[in-house]
């Protein structure tokens, strides 16, 4: 793992989060994204070397729904920038941890990206990213 | 803001949560310290600029012992490294963010720290840090 690449915040309304965001971090949003296979919207946000996602449902089918009907708003996700995605999923395999898909798949901000089982690591859900 | 500093992972049980984030990080812990003004042990993993803070509670008094019990383990706050933390505390407060603690207070690794209400964020608690 190089870094945290990004924390995904899940959020209600992206538009009000992000004025919340852009005041906190001092700095404005530098993309906005709707990832459709998702059903998400995303506005992203740099600090130094890492990233804030914000992640806002756009239809009842999102995990940031269910996420925020379960446990409200708040983080959602830590994402690891790796090198060779591939070859970190087969490292984490052979350690035991228990991947959400078997292939690296597209994700925001022109990324492949890997899942870990929040039962694997301590109740985080962990994103695995490698830039495309 | 400067980056992400550390993300503080609440766990019930340090040692075998550090197991399994030295497996995930592929790293080592660099440091554990206890914390007796917050009844908390900690271990700490680098992943590039970025830190992972390991928090396990060492009596039922621990802020970190009353989050597991409310929401199991997880992610318990996002720290960010700030140059001088009576200004951005000033700047926060300004825009409008409720800060836990009016004076920056000493936390672990050797850093004065402030906490952000998760109110002011979106259900996420922030932490403002200094180097010491």
């Amino acid at each position: 793992m190089q870094k945290i690449e990004h924390i995904g915040i899940a959020v209600k309304d992206i538009a009000s989060a992000g004025k919340i965001y852009k005041a906190l971090l001092n700095t404005s949003i530098y993309k906005t994204e709707e990832v459709e296979s998702e059903y998400v919207n995303t506005a992203f946000l740099q600090t130094g070397p890492n990233k804030i996602e914000l992640l806002e449902a756009t239809a009842e089918a999102s995990a940031i729904a269910a996420f925020i009907a379960k446990k409200g708003e708040g983080i959602h996700h830590i994402a690891f920038a790796v090198g060779d995605i591939e070859a970190e999923m087969e490292r984490l395999k052979a350690e035991g941890f228990i991947l959400l898909n078997d292939k690296p798949k597209r994700g925001a901000d022109n990324k492949l990206v890997c899942f870990v089982h929040p039962k694997s690591a301590n109740g985080v859900l962990i994103e695995l990213c490698q830039d495309v």
